[in-house]
């Protein structure tokens, strides 16, 4: 398995020292070449590179859809990842990391990137999930979630209809696991509207933005939200589930997708 | 408490739905100007950000010493952390993030940034702990952690000594955790030779990295390796153990410094 690597540990399990392998997640740099400049160094997993680097873009701000790349060549032995850019003058470098500074009065959005600003889309779907779809679609996820089971190291994004998950990914990063889904999307020209995000990883404020990027009404985690990433979800029109598990859950914005059985 | 937020939530506990109060980390974006240039922007949990900031300039190799700060201002309400540099001479941009390519064959160190390569230093101390004293501190980072069990979503890294913790930092993000304890020790002048890495999240790359940088030998985390981190620690004389949890552990590299009792 490409993510995961042999290595060998001293264990003590609580009365001796045992000499003895165990499995760690490997971790890869991947380094991205835009139109012939280093554009960024990301680790990750080192599975669904070329998912993972269009999704990485989108994010970013770089591309909106699969027909603005002209190439994508990844060489994994070495690393790097060597795009080109259909047009190569509609990338301004200066937004799309630059501090977006909102109105300090009223009511103005919590971005933090002049980029955000541009690409992360208000969510107008009303695709409704029952709880016990919520519980189901999370169950799911655990179910496949074997890497981490394995090495403690992973974390899951799927995409999934109200139903089952239509495709998950895994990566030792949060956000890369759901670029590999966001790069999927734009690959296959997925219809978001009737979707749902299922993730492993805390909901901050970058997951956020991704999911309303990426164009899904619906998140559901395992883990706790951040204050930040509620406000945003709120703004966006996005549906936060958070702390799935036990049969239990905590639903944070846009409650009304959420319907009791 | 500053770190933390009271939001609005709608639980289902197994059978009702209910609507309640919980509370959420706060999740809080600094932009460092550096010498008058917009140089990051993290999001963080908003305490010790003069730590912060300090420990995040050493981790990037802007500065090796408090010396070289010719003021550091922090604007806590627009989030914004300015620094003026000494010697504005001294940062070469183009080093900070770029990829660094080692030699294909032979024993190459397994950096990949030109920064770290500069910055990362070989451990040589010899201090020893026993495997109850690595229980003891793990045990000890717990008990401190009343933010994460109240809202899951933090992470704890302490510096100690071999028999107990002399300051812990709490943060959203494993690597903010860990560079508020860098600027502490920086600003304190702290010897750390005599001293312990005790940390809640998993050991990657960049946290072996920053622990040599900070200058410790030896790093306990309840969390799993990646095959990486191994690596640069076996290379860096850093002492790695994992998984401490339930009275038992896992020692991944540099075994000799630990001892059973």
């Amino acid at each position: 398995m490409v993510n995961v690597e042999k290595i060998s540990v001293v264990k003590f399990d609580g009365t001796h020292l045992d000499e003895t392998e165990d499995n760690a997640a490997v971790e890869f740099p991947l380094t991205i070449q835009l139109d012939g400049e280093e554009f960024a160094t990301m680790v990750c997993s080192p599975d669904y590179l070329k998912e993972l680097v269009l999704g990485f873009l989108a994010s970013e701000g770089i591309i909106r859809s699969i027909s603005q790349i002209e190439s994508l060549n990844i060489d994994q032995d070495q690393g790097f990842a060597y795009v080109e850019l259909k047009n190569k003058k509609i990338r301004n470098k200066h937004t799309v990391s630059k501090r977006f500074i909102g109105s300090c009065c009223g009511k103005s959005r919590q971005f933090y990137f002049q980029n955000d600003v541009l690409t992360a889309k208000t969510i107008g779907h009303h695709l409704q999930l029952s709880v016990q779809q919520c519980l189901n679609l999370m169950d799911e996820l655990q179910n496949q979630s074997s890497l981490f089971r394995l090495t403690g190291g992973f974390h899951n994004a799927a995409l999934g209809t109200t139903d089952k998950l239509l495709l998950s990914r895994t990566d030792i990063g949060r956000h890369n696991a759901l670029d590999k889904i966001y790069g999927h999307c734009l690959e296959k020209r997925i219809t978001l509207s009737d979707k749902v995000i299922v993730f492993s990883g805390r909901i901050s404020s970058e997951i956020v933005l991704k999911v309303a990027k990426i164009g899904a009404g619906l998140l559901l985690s395992k883990s706790a939200p951040t204050s930040l990433a509620l406000k945003l979800a709120d703004d966006l029109g996005i549906t936060t589930v958070g702390f799935i598990r036990n049969e239990r859950l905590n639903i944070y914005t846009h409650p009304e997708r959420i319907i009791k059985d």
